[in-house]
């Protein structure tokens, strides 16, 4: 019973560094499939990456091993570990926490151990040598309990989903990201837009204040018009459509953000 | 009997958005191979799409669903379709004209029907909650007719290859695209080109003249010599032997040229 | 039985070229399992190729058929080879050295062919119509023999392995490359850094000298700090820790270095 493998990194797609996974992989469990969830994570983003694969989880098949390489500090004295969760699906990575939103909510039952392979070659390249090689392992059928020793699941170092801070109605808060299409997506969630209610909401981005209708889709708006939208990680995302909201409004990942109720 | 899935769009590879969609149609046909044609489609550039998906059909397998996802309109009245072509292969798609340059030549004997998908979370990423759902559905082996009521063919959206036009033995044209390569495309065929005749040709792009050969390949030119070429797609393309051509003469897709016979 | 295809290039991932070779191998071997190394080879760089190659090919399964494709001369009459090695692995693409690293230490034995296919329809996306037909009916178990005439393998074009040279007890070299981290990797192995001894070396980049520390991996040294480390393929490669060392240094593929012993 061969299990898929779903690998995220930071790795992007220039160099070899995600085909040498796959190559390590497809030598331990060729039956294997592989899904490239993404490898665009920002580098060293741990906490972006905790959110690109919890997000995602969903939408992954139930008995996936997760494969999440976002590692700065690979070769350090952090722990590699693999986590089985009994209600399925298993997860292979650096324990910085890049893991730990994937089953933080519900971290009952879990079994997690590290992994201690041998015939590591590389103190650099541990996603070729150590987790690619694990989740393999798990995905060809071994048990989590063959990959090392047991680790108190307790032990594992979680992250916390980063969130909006509300203050006299208004909520502040950064940019998570910027997507392929320019889209903004911000730390605040469907519920918290809730909060702030109205049909428009007040932006400060870059310290300029914009107020901009919360529409469904793009195409509720006029052609290179602004909106606020729920985006498909039930975050609030600032869009412009058929154009670039980051360009138009001059955002990048991480600049602060203030949103509340709209005038209009 | 399971059937492969060939994969367009204009995501990028940055984001998680093919990958989920990979992670869908996982779960729905975990048996069908999914072909990544290209996600570098400029973003919302729906004849693009056509053109790539309509071009590349000889070189993918017969029985192929073709799953394009070109789709500046998500959310909005435009219909989600899936149409089966009896000679072989399925397109799913928006109703926006991407899937069209596909079977446009000859419709007969199409079957349509829109795809009407149950729990749809995201009025923003139909890719991942209608699209691919359904590209998975055809390729596990469900009936197109299964994915909700019958559209008739003629209803569809379709688009009109763009083509060069003809004054004076000179044609003006566009460029269609700037490959990674700095080849620039034209909107210029092969046929077209034998209009025109000659061993050379004068282009007239971005306001200035050149007198350029026109070659077999690359290396029929000196290193760092510029060239007219019938490209792997059958249009007239400019390429630079070593080099950019899209550098050398600045130039963007979009951007108009001319093309007339050579003196030399 | 099936071999799996292992598939490099220079050709990116924005254009289709990756995903019609991927579709020409699917049509031919549709059981193959392709994996991607990297399509990120520098354009026309046909050392960084053979060089990615054959510094990966311990890591992919061993039975596979590797198709490289970095072809400035596409078209020209370099030849188009299979190469099988008897103690496993096969090798397609032009006859300009990209193969050669991965079996120029060991050439006995091997069985060369040129690939001589029918139906080109290109002459200059022998990726498409060449390589890819090549290495799927390698891959689906024909015969190298089947592929075309019989080449002598000691006419095969061979590179060299670039070397650094050492005057005075400093190493000159070239970048190699800089990857997606910002991480400069230099044209100086594993055992010649033994040679220049020290916890510390002297490095001039770029008309600057700079002592830098030998550490094992990044977090080695203080964030923000810059190291020289032994990399995953055994070069010798500079980093920052949490940082770019090629926008630190200012440093680009092909640039000129000095590595000598440190003073400290």
């Amino acid at each position: 019973m061969v299990r898929p493998i779903v690998f995220l990194s930071d790795f992007g797609l220039e160099d070899e560094f995600v085909g040498v996974c796959h190559g390590v992989m497809a030598r331990l469990a060729p039956e294997a499939p592989v899904i490239d969830l993404t490898h665009g994570v920002p580098v060293g983003d741990v906490l972006r990456g905790a959110l690109v694969l919890a997000d995602n989880l969903p939408f992954m098949p139930a008995d996936a091993v997760h494969l999440a390489v976002v590692d700065p500090g690979v070769g350090s004295v952090r722990r590699a570990v693999a986590v089985e969760d009994p209600r399925g699906g298993a997860f292979v990575g650096p324990d910085n926490g890049v893991l730990s939103l994937a089953w933080a909510e519900e971290p009952e039952g879990l079994r997690a151990h590290e992994v201690t392979p041998s015939g590591v070659r590389s103190d650099t390249f541990h996603g070729r040598d150590v987790f690619a090689p694990a989740a393999a392992r798990l995905a060809a059928g071994a048990a989590v309990t063959s990959l090392g020793p047991r680790v108190d699941p307790a032990s594992l170092v979680r992250l916390e989903r980063p969130r909006a801070s509300f203050h006299g109605g208004v909520a502040s808060c950064r940019v998570l990201g910027v997507d392929h299409f320019g889209n903004v997506q911000l730390v605040l969630t469907k519920d918290e837009l809730r909060q702030l209610g109205g049909a428009r909401l007040m932006l400060r981005m870059n310290g300029v204040e914009y107020e901009l209708p919360v529409a469904r889709t793009f195409s509720d708006v006029a052609p290179g018009e602004a909106l606020v939208f729920v985006d498909s990680t039930g975050r609030v995302a600032v869009a412009v459509n058929g154009g670039s909201a980051a360009e138009r409004f001059g955002l990048r990942r991480g600049d602060p953000a203030e949103v509340g109720p709209g005038v209009g």
